[in-house]
């Protein structure tokens, strides 16, 4: 069975049992998940660049890590439910829309640019 | 197969087939994350609060919403396949955590509030 | 005297004394800026839209959000304090920008529409 | 005259002359800090650590920075203005009470760490 499904459908099972449906309107659910990516910034904002990731293999801040992420993920396959929205059917769309604009051959090696 | 591992592994891909992986330290990846949401934000930061998940069933808003939702998603599967998190089990850890935490009965009706 | 400069100049010394420069590259500075946006939102997130301007006027609420604004602006000015960027100049530049671009008489009341 | 507050009359008259007080509750400010925020994160996303200070001396992505922190500026003056929030003041106290909490000889050179 599908991760994402079944998260979605425990989520829904964990809000309806605590009444919390009346506080996951749209906007409400998008300032949570920039609560939770605040969170995840905050345990790498001060670490050194290169040494970020082989810090994180060190289990104190690989579990701290794993605890953020999973709060982000809840929190955007909650907001996906709300907003009638197939996340991992949106995400299928969204990598073969990259593929096709961005060919191997062309950005090999180069981060594309934001202007 | 699982969503959350099917698209790990196609990130990886895409991102091999690209020689991206240079750029795709923990700290990057937040970076690119945080804009991914702020364009979620900007979807729908002048909707009046009652009015977003109504709006967000008009097939605009809702195409939109999925890309926004969708690339969120993507960097967050590629951040915990670089930090070696497996996503599915670190939300099912956290929702088991909150179920405990968040009694229904304690705090039904109730947002908790952050002090 | 400038606030903004006097607030540059705090945290320059601030950073200096504790031998913190070495720690305020850009995207370190944006990732703890994010860390403060990601607090601020948890202080609104659950509030209904239309109460969330009144409860804020409770002086538990307001202090909070005061620190958690004070946050954000500090490391807002300690960033483009390491970008060299003229912080107030900058605003003014885009307050004209913003004031050309929308006429108030074709703007009237309308929020301008992100696609 | 404070920079602060000649930037918060400024915003408060534009919004007024286009009747757009009306979507400036703190939820919906919140989320459009948010999206300038991302837009100041994807600037930087991807260049190396330690070559985005020099990179930002570049006259292209300065400028684009300072358009960028003026934004996030613009709509955490307005934010502080509807919540009645003198934010000078605010980030003066705040400065205070991080020199108490950190003293130079105690944290010299260690970046303080989130647990």
């Amino acid at each position: 069975m599908s991760d994402l499904i079944e998260l979605r459908d425990r989520m829904r099972a964990f809000t309806e049992e605590r009444d919390w449906a009346q506080f996951h309107d749209p906007k409400s659910l998008i300032l949570a998940l920039v609560g939770e990516v605040g969170e995840l910034a905050e345990l790498f904002q001060w670490l050194p660049a290169d040494a970020a990731a082989e810090r994180a293999r060190e289990e104190h801040l690989r579990r701290r890590a794993g605890e953020e992420l999973a709060d982000v993920l809840l929190y955007l396959v909650r907001l996906a439910d709300v907003l009638n929205v197939d996340l991992a059917e949106a995400a299928r769309l969204k990598m073969a829309n990259s593929a096709s604009r961005f060919a191997p051959e062309a950005v090999r090696g180069h981060a594309p640019e934001k202007r």
